[in-house]
């Protein structure tokens, strides 16, 4: 493939993980290094930093903070929800973006996001490739849903898979500590795929977990849920610990949080309803069903930003796929995703596979039926085998007064050249 | 003062913290040490467990899982909540409990707790007293509340505050990743006294906190929050981040709570109000107020059990508390709870001191008046001087597989002599 000169962008999108930054730190760690690449941009919020040629020159950033925002939780630069369209019926986003790119020589885009990112990433490929502009187009994975199509993981997963399975397991030894039977109900992430939800099957493998799992892969059923969590109640002689993700829905595909509330109704730009109150709602079932002491604990935005509590593997990961998103443009590659292909055998290894775009964009993968136990609130040792692993080894920010020490940003904003 | 030989009993009480079983191993390793202490109980769920006469012989547990008991967080041995009848009214409880002192030989009763835990342990030493039955009686702090008289803080405050204080860093950067505005509502454990919502200002202190800070201890002006809240707004472009304590109340002593829902009118067992929603709350007014995205997060349970987050400095001093509880008692002390007094001078430094338990119990101590900022929405550099050095050093249990290894307990029950 021929040698390709000209600057690079990278952008943030979706919702953030506390890896998303390790994934920048190894996309502008790398690209300062290549001589290919003359300038490195990193784009506020995305995708719309680059219509609004509001970007920032990376060079101008220290290399000690670069390297901090491997264990900086967040989106660094910014994220952004923006749904392209289909150029076919809009093209304007498309033109300005072409202009953009011209203005500022941008041969290089990278991407970092989930499903809808990887979308985005998609029709920005296609459109350069059809107008002809040449420009290398790579994906870099992720998100905490772990639902992404074709690679083993997602980048952000494991480190909030840690982060819920361990607090999981503290909640499980405080929500039995008095001599009265309570419910505790711990609502998780997770819209359509329960992976983040299945991450507190690793504290229930540990003994100190939850006693039923509900996750969206399941059509949730309310009859069964009051049978479920009174036979729990009679089992565990009144101590019940339900995981429930926030996007558990019943078999018309309405969600439980809309059974509680309307908040449900409104609807964010990727038309996907805004969750909430899963868990509350079904404490208040819970405490009809037993009349006793209920808690719903979300783990909300915690989930996602617990850098405090990350997985190490996931960390290296997720740097080493922004450096090698770097490596293969270099070298030619574009129209694709970054991905992990995990190997063969006991001993965990994970390598970085290239996926096209188009086969990702919009396509989410959810737990194998087969993983999910006969009763459909339990996970198999399959599952444990495949998560495990991932968060084998702690992770956490170099510290500053027992406080974490997150990356600092200049932010100088980039000039056209 | 006379030897005194015979067993001793511990019991933990009230809401556990994460380092309550720190302080339960100091207890327990040091009484094992002791010639003049024969057999050592741990009383299931405090007071209740030894009228119930059910408690566990702690000579059979194997010693790694007692040192482990030292980052294991919740009360290992179960809690309660149980307020003991004045004596003069009703001695039904004080007369088991002396029946079960002398069935067992108990000579030394340790009692762990915060303000109404000090009040149980105190109503028994005075009847033990009064009846002229020979026992040692000593109170070991603890509450991440950090509201009992007469020590510096309280065992189970500094690992609270660090975990509160890193998620708020975090969620700090989580909540602002989008280009639209957002306002975040933090709601911290806290009744009477503000110091776990205090710990909210290290984050500030290092740029990355919450905006306004609301403690109970300043009466709740809901205009004036609907004024600071814009100004915030106003000033940080749309970026607004608030911490507010569960018991924050208007000048009429009406929970913010309360202005939600009912659920506050149901009292529990010391008719403290049932607290919940504070956050939720002031996250819909501010909706009202600013028409923009709002989010309320409840550190909920996870804050009083993140031993995976905790202060080293605290896991060390309850493991201290713990031990010099028995060693004072050995050497003639009781009627008193162990207490700590911090060393003048800019290095940290702690020990341990006697306070009479008459002096502490049910009395609270709230956040000094100037270290209140004069807008009552901040701390002042007193406060950070006095909080930061408490955290200043992590700790986390021993990991296995990448999650924390417990303490696993035997339990096994004890028999009369």
């Amino acid at each position: 493939m021929a040698k390709l000169v000209g600057n690079a962008i990278f952008g943030q999108s979706g919702g953030p993980t506390s890896v998303i930054n390790a994934s920048a730190s190894g996309v502008f760690q790398e690209a300062l290094k290549q001589n290919d690449i003359l300038k490195v941009y990193g784009a506020a919020n995305g995708i719309r930093g680059i219509l609004e040629e509001n970007f920032y020159d990376i060079s101008e950033e220290d290399i000690e903070e670069l390297n901090l925002l491997k264990t900086t939780p967040s989106s660094a630069l910014g994220s952004v929800r923006y749904k392209l369209a289909d150029s076919a019926v809009d093209d304007t986003d498309y033109k300005r973006l072409l202009e953009v790119f011209k203005k500022y020589n941008i041969r290089y885009f990278f991407y970092n996001g989930g499903n809808d990112s990887m979308d985005t990433c998609n029709k920005v490929s296609k459109y350069m490739q059809k107008t002809g502009y040449e420009c290398r187009v790579m994906g870099v994975p992720k998100t905490i849903d772990n639902d992404l199509f074709g690679t083993d993981h997602c980048p952000g997963y494991a480190s909030a898979a840690r982060y819920v399975a361990t607090s999981t397991m503290e909640v499980y030894h405080d929500a039995r500590v008095y001599d009265s039977p309570m419910v505790c109900i711990l609502e998780v992430m997770g819209r359509n795929a329960g992976w983040l939800t299945a991450s507190t099957a690793l504290a229930a493998y540990k003994g100190q977990g939850p006693d039923l799992i509900y996750l969206p892969e399941i059509p949730f059923d309310m009859d069964k849920f009051k049978k479920d969590v009174k036979e729990a109640y009679d089992k565990n002689k009144g101590k019940v610990i339900v995981a429930v993700s926030e996007g558990a829905k019943d078999k018309s595909g309405k969600y439980i949080s809309e059974y509680a509330s309307d908040l449900a109704k409104t609807k964010d730009s990727f038309g996907h309803a805004q969750l909430g109150g899963t868990g509350a709602y079904l404490a208040n079932v819970a405490k009809e069903v037993l009349g006793c002491k209920v808690r719903a604990i979300e783990f909300s935005l915690l989930q996602r930003c617990a850098a405090h509590c990350g997985s190490k593997i996931d960390v290296e990961e997720s740097f080493l796929a922004g450096q090698m998103a770097v490596k293969y443009a270099v070298q030619g590659t574009t129209d694709c995703m970054v991905a992990y292909k995990r190997a063969e055998g006991k001993e965990y290894k994970c390598e970085i596979m290239l996926l096209n775009l188009s086969e990702v964009a919009n396509t989410e993968k959810k737990i194998p039926a087969d993983w999910i136990t006969p009763d459909g609130t339990g996970l198999t040792q399959d599952f444990i085998d495949y998560a495990l692993p991932l968060i084998s080894e702690p992770s956490a920010p170099p510290m500053e007064d027992g406080l974490p020490r997150f990356a600092k940003l200049k932010k100088v904003l980039a000039k056209p050249e």
